[in-house]
């Protein structure tokens, strides 16, 4: 049987360039950075390098770049290095790394404002600039929705946030690889995670720009410049940079090409199936596509898809299991029952036209034999 | 030239088996184990098993098994994890991951007593015992230096935790790999890290043995048991099972092994060089040596002998580059000038008995030529 991979936005294959980068680690002779002789150093200079081109990538000081094990640590140590006192502004759609750090954070003593997406699936900028107090330390949001793909304006909340001087971070775990990013000097901090573009599970990066000063997660050792101690996770690193470096040459075409696999999937799909609905009327990132099957499971629908061999999702893989239908639905306003008939389609840069075309027939066969 | 690397205890090279295994991922289709399609349950599965082979290892149950970064995550999980009130025993020489995050601790109201080793080089089990208080609410030791190899008397120790019911983390980072593993009802705790024994950097593993509970580093998806959020890192989950099944079948053969390696290191030093003193009275770990070359400059010696080929460290590589004598060994009471005149050596089961010969033979003429 044909396998179809269309949930891109839970994680992607290693790309074979980026599997080969990791080989100057994995193939090589054991070397810990720290190490002051000849083999620390030769581990040392390619994580120089693998920094230098992070930091290339993001438009930042190689020193702003911290290198950790994913999207969640990068989020939880800029969220809980913050002084747990006043106020910060997120959105009631966030990741769970996001969401369940501030409802910890809450419950000791800091303030959140939550704000509204509705079905439009983006917080506003006009609602962050009068969610703004006098003691609001941050805003935390994602470039864009992991469930829907609505991206925020994030020209002009970087622009709000930068006006207002207060630290802004940027989950763009679900942006890094859709589209060309372009930093801006709104944003204080950028959490990355190198299994969604294509580089290995276990490795991500914070980027932290000066001033913006947050208390590490973990102590130890120096590593990091004494922000994240713990022996580098070098060969994660390497493929790290290596997947970014293949986004800085080819993020436009790769764009473009997401967004042609998924307009032909929505086209398609509207076509045999006219009662769908997209969720989210905020513009949406390239890959990227929450369905509502009015009428049908959901949950049963992903089952029968993954036995024709087709794989996408119900929500987020991290929320998998729930049986719930997913918060980020029905915290646009949608019913949990619009929320459990709707499933998440997310291509990714290694699909082809023949999947989409092949995963569309295969929907429309399921549900007329239904 | 031939490159020797003495430096095992810093990092180790990946064993080829290791790597075969991490390609079930690396090479794999995509797969993120909290998916439900069956491109999840294919990864979902390979986790699950290895999870199975490191709560073998250990003699726990699976659910026991926390996946984390490394040694230092591992170790701030449970130090961090713990109520930040009453009161803590550790020892002066335990690694920056320890003493640096209970120095933290301090400054927020934990009391630490931090038991003194002597030349012995480990804290005694009567010591631990009569440091014990009414608010004691946990123990932390190294199994063994990472500097001088000494091991704690680890069936005594365990016992008095088991005795009074106190939590027991031992930092087995040094000593898995090295000698033998027997697990022991008193200790609640286990830190591990895979790169110190041939699986890679960037993965480790926390041992926590119900009923011990601890608040989790990083809060956000549902993984590890709800214990440490974040997409897991499944090739090194898999390099790490793979290097614990290799130990469980091959322990012994390795630590007949590396005593041989570093028994030839010291006798044939001590034939070219008398004057040479092994730091640490109480029984040693397999593979290392810290070596006093008394009226020698370490770091010039170090640096010789990398010119040389042969990797060999001036303390522990975490804090390499800090330019003052080991904490370990002046805690030990050595004077900071012999601190500073002391290597150490850590053989790895990769080292043959014809590179401990030409390493003796370098170094002595190195020292005689000088």
């Amino acid at each position: 049987m044909t396998r179809i991979y269309l949930d891109n936005n839970a994680t992607t294959a290693l790309d074979p360039r980026v599997f080969k980068a990791m080989l100057a680690d994995l193939s090589g002779p054991p070397a810990n950075p720290s190490s002051t002789h000849s083999f620390g150093k030769q581990a040392k200079h390619l994580l120089t390098k693998a920094r230098e081109q992070v930091a290339a990538f993001f438009s930042v000081s190689p020193k702003e770049v911290i290198f950790t094990s994913g999207g969640t640590e990068s989020i939880n140590q800029f969220l809980r290095g913050l002084p747990p006192k006043g106020h910060i502004i997120t959105s009631t759609i966030e990741h769970a790394a996001t969401h369940r750090t501030l409802q910890a954070l809450e419950s000791q003593g800091l303030k959140v404002t939550y704000l509204p997406v509705g079905l439009w699936g983006a917080p506003l900028p006009e609602h962050v600039a009068s969610a703004i107090r006098p003691d609001t330390q941050a805003i935390a949001l994602s470039a864009a929705n992991s469930e829907t793909g609505v991206k925020i304006d994030l020209e002009a909340i970087a622009s709000i946030a930068q006006n207002q001087g207060i630290p802004f971070l940027l989950d763009a775990v679900c942006f890094i690889g859709k589209e060309p990013f372009t930093n801006h000097p709104g944003i204080s901090a950028i959490a990355v995670s190198g299994h969604k573009f294509h580089a290995p599970k276990g490795i991500g990066a914070l980027i932290l720009r000066a001033p913006c000063k947050i208390a590490p997660l973990a102590t130890g050792g120096a590593q990091e410049h004494m922000h994240r101690a713990g022996t580098e996770n070098l060969s994660g690193i390497l493929g790290l940079a290596e997947a970014l470096q293949i986004l800085a040459t080819e993020q436009t075409p790769i764009t473009e090409h997401l967004n042609d696999l998924r307009l032909r999937l929505e086209h398609g799909l509207k076509a045999k199936l006219p009662f769908i609905e997209i969720h989210g009327e905020g513009p949406r990132i390239s890959n990227t596509s929450s369905i509502a099957f009015a009428g049908i499971d959901g949950e049963t629908l992903l089952i029968h898809l993954d036995m024709a061999g087709i794989a996408v999702s119900h929500g987020s893989a991290c929320a998998s299991g729930a049986q719930e239908p997913s918060r980020v639905l029905t915290q646009m306003g949608i019913s949990h029952k619009l929320a459990a008939s709707s499933l998440r389609f997310s291509v990714g840069r290694m699909n082809t036209r023949e999947e989409i075309d092949l995963a569309i027939d295969t929907i429309a066969k399921i549900l007329y034999r239904k």
